[in-house]
C-alpha cells in the first residue's frame, strides 16, 4: 500500500486470549478510510440482527485514522465503534487526546476486541504486541486513579483507554476515558458498558514506530505554511475553549435550559461560560496530539464544598447539560460533576440530560424524595446534581434507573414521563437546539447514532463559517428550509469523512478549508483523492451506517425529533417571536430522502447501494 | 326540565339482568348536552385507568340527541361511546338511520349497558321497558338476516341495532349495524366488539311517545320556512350521495390511493364515483329519520360474480378505503365488500385500510401466499379484496391478524411493516389526506378517538363552504398555516356540539348555518343557548374527552400523524409540485395547544378545566 496507511488491525479475542492480525487491503481502506468508517465496515461484517450488545460476539472496535501520528494538524483522534447497548443501534464515539496516535506508534491502525475475559483484564499493547494482564486490582477504581498505576506497570509514556466503575457495572451511559485526568472521553452510546461486559478494564498503548508518510516534505511544507493561519484563526477559540461559546449560543436560543424549556438565562450562563472559567478555576490549557488549537481546559478547585477538583474542565456540551439543562450556575459544582463523570466514566451529555429529565419528573411529582433517597431534586440544586452523578456512577439508588438513559427511565416511570425524555433513537440530545438550527434538526433526526451534533456539525456553517464545497457560503441561514436537506446531507458526508480520517472538526475554527484537509490526507496516504471521491466516500459511509441500522429495525419512523423540539416554543422571558421557530421536519425529511436516494421509509434504494459499491 | 329534553337514561346490567333509571338533571344536560357529549361524561364517571375494554365494567353507552324524534332536520342520529378495544382510548362512533329517533319514541335518551350476559342476549326496548331475551338462535347470523327475524319477534316497526359475526368474535374493527339492509353503522373504534364481549347481539327498540318540544309552533314554522333552502342546496349532494365527492376529492389529491402513495388515479375513480353508481347499480335513495337530504344509496347487483348485493351501497369513505386504497376500481366488488362489512359488522374504513396495508406488505414480501391462504394480494385484485373482508368478518386465516387493525398487525408482522401502517392513536385514517388539508392534518392528530374526519370536519370549510362563526368565510385555504389552529379548534368545538346534539354534519350542505341549528335546538329544549355558550360547551366536551384520554396515557407524543402523511409526497403522475404539501405539524400543534390552553404535553391546564367547569 502506498504511503503511510497500512490498514493493520489486531483482532483480540478475550475469551480465548488469542491475537490475530487482520489486514485490510488498499481497496477496502480507500472505500472505508479508517476511524468510524472502517469501524462501521467491520461492525457490518461481524454482526447480525441478533447480536446482543453485551454478548461476547459484539465487537468493540478501536480505530485510528490514516493520518494519526503524523504532522497533520488535529489528526490525533480515534473512534470507538460497536452496537450500542443504550440505543440498540449503530454506536460510534470518538475521543481526542493521545491514544489514537499512540496506537499508530505501536504500529497499528486499530483493534477489534471480541469475546469476554474470565476475570478483569487489561491489554498492554506495545509495538504491535498484545499482552493480556490481570486487572483485578484495578476493578472498582476510577479512571484518574488507575492511570498512574498502569503507567507504572507498563511504560511511563504509555497512554491509557479505560473504563471507570460505571462501565464495569454496565451503566448504559458509560464511556471510555483516555489520558487519565487530562481526560478525553469517547462518551456517547454507552460503549464503556460494552467494554465492561467484556471485563476489559483498560487498553494501555505504547510504541516507537514513526508514522510513514508518502510525501513527507510536501506535508511538512504545507503544515508549516498554514500553521500561522491556524494559530491566528483559532486564537479566541483556543483561549476560551469550547465553553467560550456558551454565551453566544445562549443568546441565539441554542443553549439547552431546564430540559429545553426556558427561553433565556443570561445571568446563569455568565457564571458557567468560558470567560468565567478562565477567570476562576482554570489552571492551564492542554491539547490533543498534533493539535495547535489546544481547547482542553485543566481546572482546579482548592476550597469550598467542591475542593478537590483537579483535571479536565467542563466542555461546552457539559456546561449545557450538567449546567444549563439542570439550571445549575455553580461553576465549581459543574466542574465537580464533570470530574465525577470522567472518573466514573460517564457521558456528561447523557448524564446531564437524564438529571434534567429527573428534575422535571420531580417537579411534576413523578419522582419524590422517596425515590431520590431524600435528595431535593429541584432545578438549580447543585448539590443534588453532584449527588445524582455519583449515584449513576455507582449504579446506586435512583442512579440505577437514571443510568439507563431518558428513554428507558421514562418508560419505567410511566405516566407523562416520556414527554420529558428528549432523545432521538434513544440517544439524549446534545447541547444544541433543533429549533434554533433547522440543519441540526434534520441532522439530529437522521444521524446514525441518534441525536448527534457532530455527524453533520452544521451549526457553525449556519451562522457564518464558510465551506463552499457543502454550500456554506456564509449565507446559509438557520431557519431556511429550501435547500437545507442537501446542505445537511453534504455536511454529513464531509463530517463522516472527518470521522473516518479522524480530523477534529474544530480545524474549521483554525481557518482550514476542506481542500487543506484533503491535501494533507493525500500527502500522507499517497492517494489522489479528489473532492468528488471524497464526497462519494462520505456518502458511502453514511449509507453503510444506515444499512447497519436498517438491519436493527431503523426506518423512517425513527427519524424524528422529540415532541418538545418540534412543538414547543421556549417559555419565559427573552426570546422574541422572531427567534422562535419550530422545524418542519416532514418537509425536511422528504427533501432529504429524495436527495439521498432513499425510499420513503428512509432505506437506501438498491441502485444507490450499487452506485456506492455497497 | 324545560321543553323536550328529559335526560332519561336506562342503566342495563346484563350480568344481573337489572334495569335502573338514571336521570340527569338540567344542569348536567346543559353542560354535556347528549349524544357523545353526555356519553363522554358517563364514560368519564364510570371508568378508570384500569377499565379493560372487554371487561363487564366497561360501559357501552348509546345516546340520542336532545332533538331526536322532532321535526329538526337531520337530527335522527345517535352516538355510541365506550372505551375502545381497538385504540385503548376514548371511543365514539355514531350512526344515522332510525334507531336514535326510535329510542326517543320509546321515551329514552340513552342506554348505559354494563355487565356481561351469561349467554347470547338481545334487548327488547319498548316504551321505556327493557326485556332481556335469548339470542342463541341469532348468534352467528349476519345483521341483514336477523333484522326481519327480530322484527318478527318484537314489532314490525321496531328498529334494530346489532352486531354481526365479527363483533361476536371480538374482531377489533367491528361496529354496530342499524336498520338491517338499509345499514347505518357505528363503525369506528371497534365498539361492536365491546357489544360482543357483553354477549349482546342486538338492541331492538320501539315506542309510541311523541317528542316533547318546548316551542312546537316556532319550530314548525322555522323548519317549513327553511325546507326549500335545504332541498335546493343539498340537491346534487342528495342525488349523488356521499360518493358524489369521489372525483372532486381525487382531483384535489385528497382521495386515498394505494395506501396513500399514488398521486392520481383518474381512470380508476371514474368507475367508483357517485355518478358511476347512479348509472349502474343504484336502485333508490334512502334517508335517515327526519332528513330531507337522503344521501343513502340502495344498490343491487343482479348478475356476474358479485350478484346478490342488495342493500346499502358504499359511501364516499368506503369508496376511498375499499376502493382507492386498494386500487380496486370494480364497483360491484366494492359494493360486495361493503355489503359483507355491513353483514358481518365491520368498519369499512378500517377494513379497507388494513387490506391496503396488507397489500403493501405483500408487495414487499412481508406477507406471502403462505400467509394469505394462497390469495394473490396484489393492488387492484378485487377478488382478493372480497376474500379478505370475508376472512376478517369470520376471523379466519389471515383475517384474524388483519382484524386487529394496522397498528397491531404491523407490530406482529414486524420489520418495515409499521411504515405501512397509517393510523393515529391506533385508528386507521379515513379517506381524507392530511397533506391535502392542513386543517385535517391537525384535526386527525388531535381528535379524541384518533384519526377522525368528523370531529372537526374542516375540509368543506377549507374549500369554500362558509360558517362565519368558525372563521370560515370562504377564504380559508387548505395549506395556510397562520390561523389554522384556531380555526380547527373552533370547528372541533362546533362539530363536537353537533355530535352531542346529534345533528348530521351534512346539514351544512343543506345551506343551514350554525344559527339555524342553534335556533332549532333552543326551540326544542326551551333553552336560550347563545353562540358563546354553544362554543364554550363544545370546548368543554373536547376537553372532557381529552381528560378521559389523558387518564389512559394520551399526551403530546400521541398527537401525531403517520410518517407517510408528514414526510412522503405522493408519487406517480398527476399532482404538480404546487399541489404537494407536507403539514408542518409541530407549528400547528404549538399554535393549537396555545389556543386551547393546554400545556406543552397536550394536557388541559387546571385553570382551563376550572373555566370550563370540569
Amino acid at each position: 500500500m502506498a504511503g503511510g496507511y497500512m490498514g493493520r488491525v489486531l483482532r483480540v479475542d478475550l475469551s480465548r486470549k488469542k491475537v490475530e492480525e487482520q489486514k485490510f487491503n488498499e481497496e477496502t481502506c480507500r472505500k472505508f478510510i479508517g476511524g468510524s468508517g472502517l469501524g462501521a465496515k467491520i461492525l457490518y461484517d461481524e454482526t447480525n440482527a441478533d447480536t446482543d450488545p453485551f454478548s461476547p460476539e459484539n465487537p468493540l472496535i478501536f480505530m485510528a485514522g490514516p493520518t494519526a501520528n503524523t504532522q497533520v494538524p488535529t489528526s490525533g483522534r480515534h473512534a470507538v465503534v460497536s452496537r450500542s447497548p443504550l440505543t440498540g443501534i449503530f454506536g460510534e464515539s470518538d475521543a481526542g487526546g493521545t491514544w489514537g496516535a499512540k496506537l499508530k506508534q505501536a504500529g497499528l491502525d486499530g483493534l477489534i476486541i471480541t469475546g469476554k475475559a474470565h476475570s478483569p483484564t487489561y491489554l498492554w499493547v506495545q509495538d504491535g504486541k498484545v499482552e493480556f494482564r490481570d486487572a483485578s486490582h484495578l476493578w472498582g477504581k476510577d479512571t484518574y486513579e488507575i492511570d498512574p498505576i498502569l503507567k507504572g506497570e507498563t511504560h511511563k509514556n504509555a497512554t491509557v483507554a479505560a473504563i471507570g466503575p460505571a462501565g464495569e457495572k454496565l451503566v448504559l451511559l458509560s464511556g471510555i476515558v483516555h489520558d487519565g485526568s487530562d481526560a478525553r472521553i469517547a462518551g456517547r452510546c454507552g460503549l464503556g458498558a460494552v467494554m465492561g461486559s467484556k471485563k476489559l478494564k483498560a487498553i494501555v498503548v505504547q510504541g516507537s514506530a514513526k508514522a510513514p508518510v508518502a510525501h513527507p516534505d510536501d506535508l511538512a511544507a504545507s503544515v508549516k505554511e498554514l500553521m500561522p493561519t491556524i494559530l491566528e484563526s483559532s486564537k479566541t477559540f483556543g483561549q476560551l475553549g469550547t465553553s467560550g461559546g456558551v454565551i453566544t449560543h445562549e443568546t441565539m436560543g441554542n443553549f439547552p435550559l431546564q430540559n429545553w424549556r426556558l427561553g433565556r438565562w443570561e445571568e446563569g450562563v455568565k457564571k458557567i461560560s468560558g470567560p468565567a472559567m478562565a477567570e476562576s478555576i482554570l489552571v492551564k490549557r492542554y491539547a490533543c496530539r498534533q493539535c495547535p488549537i489546544a481547547c482542553g481546559r485543566e481546572v482546579k478547585v482548592d476550597k469550598g464544598p467542591y475542593a478537590g477538583v483537579d483535571g479536565a474542565g467542563p466542555e461546552y456540551e457539559t456546561m449545557g447539560t450538567l449546567g444549563g439543562m439542570c439550571l445549575v450556575d455553580n461553576l465549581e459544582a459543574v466542574a465537580m460533576a464533570n470530574e465525577i463523570c470522567n472518573r466514573y466514566g460517564l457521558d456528561t451529555i447523557s448524564a446531564g440530560c437524564v438529571i434534567a429529565f429527573a428534575m422535571e419528573c420531580y417537579e411534576n411529582g413523578l419522582l419524590t424524595k422517596k425515590d431520590t433517597d431524600g435528595i431535593d431534586l429541584t432545578w438549580g440544586n447543585h448539590q443534588a446534581l453532584v449527588e445524582m452523578v455519583k449515584k449513576m456512577g455507582k449504579k446506586e439508588g435512583i442512579g440505577e434507573l437514571l443510568g439507563k438513559g431518558v428513554r428507558r427511565a421514562s418508560q419505567e416511570i410511566g405516566g407523562i414521563a416520556p414527554e420529558f425524555a428528549l432523545h432521538v433513537k434513544g440517544l439524549e440530545l446534545p447541547a444544541h437546539d433543533p429549533r434554533s438550527y433547522f440543519g441540526a434538526a434534520l441532522a439530529f433526526a437522521t444521524s446514525a447514532r441518534g441525536a448527534c451534533h457532530l455527524s453533520a456539525w452544521t451549526m457553525g456553517f449556519e451562522r457564518g463559517l464558510t465551506m463552499p464545497e457543502v454550500g456554506a457560503d456564509g449565507r446559509v441561514t438557520r431557519w431556511e428550509v429550501n435547500g437545507k436537506a442537501e446542505f445537511v446531507a453534504k455536511c454529513q458526508y464531509m463530517m463522516g469523512m472527518y470521522d473516518a480520517m479522524k480530523y477534529c472538526k474544530f480545524i474549521a475554527f483554525g481557518g482550514m478549508k476542506l481542500s487543506h484537509c484533503l491535501k494533507w490526507f493525500n500527502q500522507v496516504t499517497g492517494w489522489d483523492m479528489d473532492l468528488a471521491e471524497f464526497f462519494k466516500t462520505g456518502e458511502r459511509l453514511l449509507n453503510l451506517k444506515r444499512m447497519i441500522n436498517v438491519g436493527w429495525g431503523v426506518s423512517r419512523k425513527d427519524d424524528t425529533l422529540p415532541p418538545r423540539s418540534m412543538t414547543h416554543k421556549r417559555t419565559g422571558p427573552g426570546l422574541t417571536d422572531a427567534e422562535q421557530h419550530l422545524p418542519p421536519l416532514g418537509r425536511l425529511l422528504s427533501d432529504y430522502y429524495e436527495y439521498s436516494g432513499w425510499n420513503e421509509w428512509g432505506i437506501p434504494r438498491p441502485e444507490k447501494l450499487r452506485e456506492l459499491g455497497l
